[in-house]
């Protein structure tokens, strides 16, 4: 029939009962007279069990072996995937990431893929075998060192693979049924959407959504490759990730392009205030320059109106709470400089963002946002935007009751429920 | 000063802190000002944590994805431990069998190492940097597989690659302080050997002692490497594995060749005899087929005196207990056919052997030990004998007897007790 490749996360190979179900789920597709190439994460715990024994011996180990150590992971859930499904009666050959060649450059620890050479992995299918590769990982064109991929990996190896081999479809398995307008653990309500675009699920990813990673998502985009999401403990569709709304539905219906997505959120951010800073050019700058000097990645930015009496104004931005500190500490090292007054530091914050194509030939929205948010009682903070998408800062307090509200505000409630468990893909 | 090569088995590197203390030994090399290559095995229970899950998923697991599980274990002790030695402030890179140019045969969980190319190796010296290597893996040369080496790989892909360097010495790090003249749990006035020569320790090894494998010596013999066994837990001087008595003593002092080096003994055979058999030409040839062809080591044979009545001879082997089923089940297919009466299997048997160079130039050894065990009331049920050694087999439950004796009557027992605890080296 085709080519598919699939990509199991930890959640779902997290013990040998898992590989065992995961492993006749690969079959059954093998058997639909597919070829399989299976791309399958670390299992369950073993990535923070590594890390936790390579921070017995050094608090901060090396990245060259810190990788060398954390790849050990995949091999052990990719040897044990190609032993089960050998057991149930098909061969299967694994593939370190080096074998299957996903060729990276040498930033341990956050590799990028700059080629894909599967000779292997087409081989393996030649012999009619199923190839299991190590999710996550690559190696190093100028050293020949192994690599890790960063956050996402696994999703984005399976991506590279499924370009490189031209693939028909990257089946993208985890333990939610599929992308939600809506984390369904604060909206019972939110329904599965059928069909999301790359630029929606971007935006989506972008903003806090966790179920398929942005290096993935634009590296589908670049190839247009579609992305099926959907959970390895059902047979039900998912949500298919596409250029448009008019292609790929699976059951080939045409599906109308909805003006608004999803309702995605975010706790992970902090907002930094540098108050009274004095208002002449150059000033935005230099603070930026600082903040982004320590490598920090800055989401949002508002400038307040300068006071007419004082000629000074407020910069706020939103940043990773994670970095929350180096961005204070950078700040404070400019502050003679700079001449500002003093610094504010707010972990306290949250986002929610909405997201859609169909905002473009919609005016409004943002009217519609703010209005239902005032409504139910939720100040905003801050404000961005995107030609497709909304964000606002909130109190973190309120981002349960921001999101409830947009997403009926929107007619986003499913008129049945929903309630399906929700959570991350892992790496 | 030179170039050392260090090997470290599973029970040096157990846990985090066993992992540190050889990081620190290692690091004393270092300083000593030599270049320094470490071979490690899996850390302490891994590999059988990983035959575990792998028969959890498939009760005979494919030998390609085994080997690919199994290699996940040094993965994660070279790189933890490179990660230690880093924190001790060194420079460390650790490379897989693959990547240190271990060429193997495809023979999955036994290959034979072919070749040995260590050129990243050489440019991780030349860097200053130690290198440290997986132990007991390979790759493959025909189809660039990961393959094991089996039983004793660590041991011999540190030989191999000290051979290849060309290195002064090869260090087997083990839980005991070198080589003794018996096993001290056995005999406790055992004596460790300051030296012993390639072919005793051969012939030591073959004979049931654990503490290195046959092939890793066989290895060292064929290339002239003097192999330095010793522990972990000490900084004593252990044994040197050289090719004669009169170099490699470690203070220079000329070391007399004794006439027995030690004392080996062996409780993992069983003795098969086949009764009645047929008194004609062919017929021991046929047995031994059977038997060879069903992949069974033997290792003693004796043939009895015909009976001149009954035209009727008994033949006894010794062959693994693990392999013992086969052996029978080999032979009861072939009974039509050879016309033999019977089988008497027997896994009540233990072998002691008495190892020397000496042997050659001392007649009388084998009646004096023969003497000393009929003195101790042990029956021999079998003999066998080599230029340099000679093994006897009785019933299991005379195994300690017969080797304290023999300890004793050859003058072996150290005038200041002994008393190390004896281990394995695992792999």
């Amino acid at each position: 029939m085709g080519l598919v490749v699939q990509k199991y996360g930890g959640s779902s190979v997290a013990d040998a009962e898992s590989v065992k179900r995961v492993a006749k789920r690969i079959v059954e597709t093998r058997q639909a007279g597919n070829d399989v190439v299976v791309v399958v994460s670390a299992m369950g715990d073993t990535t923070d069990d590594l890390i936790d024994l390579a921070k017995q011996v050094s608090p901060v180990p090396p990245a060259r072996e810190l990788d060398m150590l954390l790849t050990a992971g995949e091999r052990i859930s990719m040897a044990v995937l190609a032993m089960a499904i050998a057991n149930l009666g098909h061969e299967a050959r694994s593939f370190t990431g080096s074998q299957a060649g996903v060729i990276t450059d040498s930033e341990h620890g956050k590799a990028r893929i700059i080629d894909v050479t599967p000779g292997r992995i087409s081989s393996a299918l030649a012999d009619g075998a199923i190839a299991i590769v190590a999710g996550f990982q690559g190696v190093s064109q100028s050293t020949k060192d192994i690599t890790t991929l960063g956050r996402g990996g696994s999703d984005t190896t399976a991506v590279a693979l499924a370009a490189a081999l031209g693939a028909d479809v990257c089946e993208i398995y985890t333990d939610v049924d599929g992308v939600f307008s809506a984390d369904p653990r604060i909206v019972p309500a939110a329904r599965r959407l059928p069909v999301i675009t790359y630029e929606e699920m971007l935006e989506m990813a972008a903003s806090g959504a966790k179920v398929l990673h942005l290096r993935c998502v634009e590296y589908a985009r670049r190839f247009n490759l579609p992305i099926h999401v959907r959970s390895s403990f059902s047979h039900r569709t998912g949500t298919w990730v596409t250029a448009d709304y008019t292609g790929n539905d699976p059951e080939g219906n045409p599906v109308e392009q909805p003006i608004i997505a999803g309702v995605a959120h975010d706790r992970s951010e902090a907002k930094v205030t540098v108050v009274g800073v004095p208002d002449k050019p150059g000033q935005a700058a230099a603070i930026f320059s600082a903040v982004a000097g320590s490598g920090i990645n800055i989401d949002m930015i508002v400038q307040n109106v300068s006071g007419a009496a004082t000629g000074r104004t407020d910069i706020s931005f939103t940043a990773p709470r994670t970095d929350g500190a180096k961005a204070v500490q950078a700040l404070e090292k400019i502050q003679g400089e700079i001449g500002f007054e003093s610094l504010r530091y707010d972990d306290q914050v949250g986002k929610i963002s909405l997201v859609g194509a169909g905002m473009r030939s919609h005016p409004g929205v943002s009217a519609k946002l703010f209005g239902c948010l005032a409504e139910a009682g939720v100040n905003i903070e801050m404000i961005s935007t995107s030609e497709i998408r909304i964000s606002v800062v909130v109190r973190e307090d309120d981002v349960n009751t921001a999101v409830t509200a947009a997403h009926t505000a929107f007619d986003l409630d499913d008129p049945e429920g929903g309630a399906v468990v929700y959570g991350g893909t892992g790496r």
